[in-house]
């Protein structure tokens, strides 16, 4: 089996997607072969009936206009709300019936989130799929250190590995927390490193609304400041502090997004019996309500700003009061927030690959599978934590990352659905071997074979005998050599100097500002 | 976290379902909560169009009626061809287009296997779904022991697991192949197995059309002879010889077990591009074809006996040429050939929890869930394999076998669907929570939390620490636990003592009646 970071594209490449790009890479030298985001041809897998459906969003409603929602410590928001004609009393505000859903009629059905490389620009909306990796962990783990917390080398190293593997499409955000560097400093290396080290679409800052406003300023020295303003080059995640409140903080990172017409995900982050009724109903009720008004404040601030309609709804262990994934309950809600977000005609977020082993075993695998596929058959748009999540959130794991990304191949090639063109109904085939023979050597198969079939980076698929002769090595420890070779063959995408110096510059500038803090 | 055998039934059993049979099994003490099969609330997931059904279904009659089938030394089926309309030159049979279709309109659309503890029968057809343990591996695996040719013993241990996992709903077939046994007497002991260490409903032997004939016989002692001649006790897996033959041996088994009114399985098992095409739509043409004949045949033998429509199909590995498992084509293939088996109206059998690694690693748990969770979506009724498969068959694992289980029990709560009642619809709670509160201690939760989510036996959500003081065990480790402990806690289900002794009067006339053979 072969481990280099070349293998790890199967065989999509050449179903006619990232044809030209993949060549040109090939040409520049040691470049990978990059897939473009999933057009999914397959139906979208469906839980809830009209009536269900309906129900739902009237309660929702219900929910909007007799409960309400807090916003924390913001008075600006406030004053938005009232001038847009909610009932504000206090930080709570009341929405009538049907004005959230009507505000965001003015949000597009799918847009473009542009890379600093055309080729990795990615449409998010409508049937497509972007697999961007996990967001947020304080913690790395691999196979030789352990668990350990994470730098800014391991950040970097990160999105190197994110750049290298072809179905990740998107860069991401936080791929872990560079927790070596000062609080109010580190979002600027974080940006930077996407835009160094990769040329993937990424996330910006939203742990304050200035650093939002950085992540935005060196969006304008990387893409103009033209462009920045007239194109979505930014994808932010607003997280709702559920239940039902919004604080200043992400309320502002929000508001500073939309403001530049960058896009946000707004994401009721809900752990079902903390910050949600324990049923699958009431939490999409839930985060129906949340989600429409943090939707609706962003047509407030800029309408035509771009917004994605999240989900990220987990279980709960009944033994430890811990956040539970790749359990049953989470999918049906998963389903049924995807068909809520297509009826408001706005892309959809949720997580996959979720899990909560503390390695990257049979558990985590299980998980992360009945994570991952939940959401590329309900018709995700952008599924954030795609690859690398370990530990309920916890750790950013090399070893999953590869394992993970080696699955997201799979599903891009299962999204194509089925062809049947004539080669692929084979008739001449069946004729030519006809019964009791094999198609082994027949011209059909010498034709399709090279591309007939995913080819998996990480599964040993040799004999007992060649696999024990091998070491009997796991996935995991497979995955720690192909990750290791994929950082050692790792080129950096080109960049303008000019820019590059534009962005040190001011980095340089804005940390001589301040003094270091960590918060 | 718990790990006793009772501890692995999630909380479906409170779901109304083996709710009697639970507190039944309550009182006899120490007996196992069961799970009845699963009736899906879910949709079907779909991926071919009336257009591709239909180019298929006439590509399908097209290699009938013009490449036709091979049946092997096997002049009496060859003769019920030939008086039922076909073409027969020499062993190779040609049917008229539609022939095939229309003979299969006598067999039933849904049917019920009998067990010999009432509560345990299922219905295999319409919504139903049956999860079946592993079929046919020589090796057996464990943590401690490793990798060695299975035996009686660790057949019956596993048919003692697959009665003590609540969502394995039927005890299977050869759960591993007792090579310690001569191989013209070890179907007895095989089948005896299964009668006397589980009430669950089993499979019968299928190695000879005489060993077919010895499981008739033994389920009339079990049964009584009227009621096997009127009603299905037996389910046996005919393999099809693909590309396009039956051998005798195959065709043997089908007719004794049709003549008998016992259901067949009659399943193309193809290795794409060895077997047939390595197209999916090529793929699906042959085993529609393979597929259409077979379950005639019952057909002709007796009209109405009870027969599925069996798919297997596996991608391959470029490298090696082995079968490779939970890879998207494979996956699309389940997916067309459910909806073949639909418009047919008949039931469908897929293959589940498959993999080629050799260990129970992420590899498996992957591979595992990319194949358990479309064949439960993908509508089949009868899942063979969902449990305990490792190594692309070669070996039955003791640890997989459990962890599979767990598995099991997510898909019988996913497949309830959503719950749209007032109580989960949960607006009471929403109302008494509000903004920025939490859910844990208000009165929705309280009464709800115990059955809210789905209990795992074998997932650590607790924190790193707590995990890692337990010791840092991976899931298989925790798995190995668990085996032993629903070992050590199994206590047999009863059996009429003259039954007992009538089935081990018969084995033993029988192992006197030839001397032991290994063919």
């Amino acid at each position: 089996m072969s481990d280099t970071a070349a293998d790890t594209g199967g065989r999509a490449g050449r179903r006619g997607r990232g044809g030209a790009g993949a060549r040109r890479a090939a040409r520049r030298g040691g470049a990978v072969r990059q897939l473009r985001a999933i057009e999914r041809k397959i139906a979208n897998f469906e839980v809830l009936g009209e009536e269900g459906l309906e129900l739902i969003e009237h309660n929702a409603e219900t929910v909007l206009e007799e409960i309400g929602l807090d916003f924390r410590e913001d008075p600006e928001t406030l004053a938005i709300w009232k001038e847009a004609g909610a009932d504000v009393q206090g930080e709570r505000v009341r929405f009538p019936r049907g004005l959230c859903r009507s505000l965001i009629k003015t949000a597009p059905a799918s847009f473009t989130q542009h890379a600093r490389n055309p080729e990795r620009s990615v449409e998010i909306g409508g049937r497509n799929l972007v697999f961007a990796p996990v967001y947020g962990p304080p913690f790395v783990r691999d196979l030789d250190q352990g668990r350990r917390y994470a730098t800014i080398e391991d950040f970097r190293n990160f999105v190197k590995l994110a750049y290298a593997i072809p179905a990740l499409h998107h860069s991401g955000g936080t791929v872990c927390e560079p927790v070596d560097l000062p609080v109010n400093k580190r979002h600027l290396d974080m940006v930077y490193s996407h835009m160094r080290w990769s040329d993937k679409p990424f996330m910006g800052s939203v742990t304050a609304p200035e650093r939002a406003e950085d992540t935005v300023e060196m969006a304008k020295l990387l893409f103009g400041a033209d462009f920045v303003d007239q194109n979505c080059v930014l994808i932010s995640l607003i997280n709702v502090n559920s239940p039902m409140s919004y604080d200043n903080v992400m309320a502002g990172a929000l508001k500073a997004y939309a403001r530049a017409g960058q896009a946000t995900i707004v994401t009721p982050f809900i752990l079902a019996g903390a910050m949600a009724p324990v049923t699958a109903a009431g939490v999409l009720t839930q985060t129906l309500a949340e989600a429409l008004a943090g939707m609706a404040l962003t047509q407030l601030v800029r309408p035509g700003a771009p917004v994605v309609f999240g989900s990220f709804a987990s279980s709960m262990s009944m033994q430890s009061g811990a956040p539970t994934f790749g359990t049953p309950e989470p999918a049906i809600v998963l389903y049924g927030a995807a068909q809520l977000a297509r009826r408001l005609n706005v892309p959809f977020r949720s997580g996959g690959s979720l899990c909560g082993s503390k390695v990257p075993d049979a558990q985590a695998a299980y998980e992360s599978a009945q994570t991952l596929l939940p959401g590329v058959l309900g018709g995700v748009n952008f599924m954030l934590h795609s690859a690398g999540w370990l530990e309920g959130g916890l750790a950013s794991s090399y070893e999953k990352l590869v394992m993970d990304g080696d699955q997201l191949g799979m599903m891009q090639v299962m999204a194509e659905g089925i062809d049947l063109s004539e080669n692929a109904l084979a008739m001449e085939a069946l004729r030519e071997v006809g019964p009791g023979s094999h198609f082994l050597g027949c011209a059909h198969t010498q034709a399709n074979f090279e591309t007939a079939f995913y080819r998996s980076s990480i599964a040993d698929n040799n004999s007992f005998e060649q696999w024990e002769a091998e070491g009997g090595k796991d996935a995991a420890a497979r995955a720690n050599a192909l990750w290791k070779s994929m950082l050692a063959e790792y080129e950096p995408p080109p960049i303008d100097p000019g820019v590059d110096e534009a962005l040190n510059a001011f980095m340089a500038k804005k940390k001589e500002s301040m003094p270091d803090s960590m918060t």
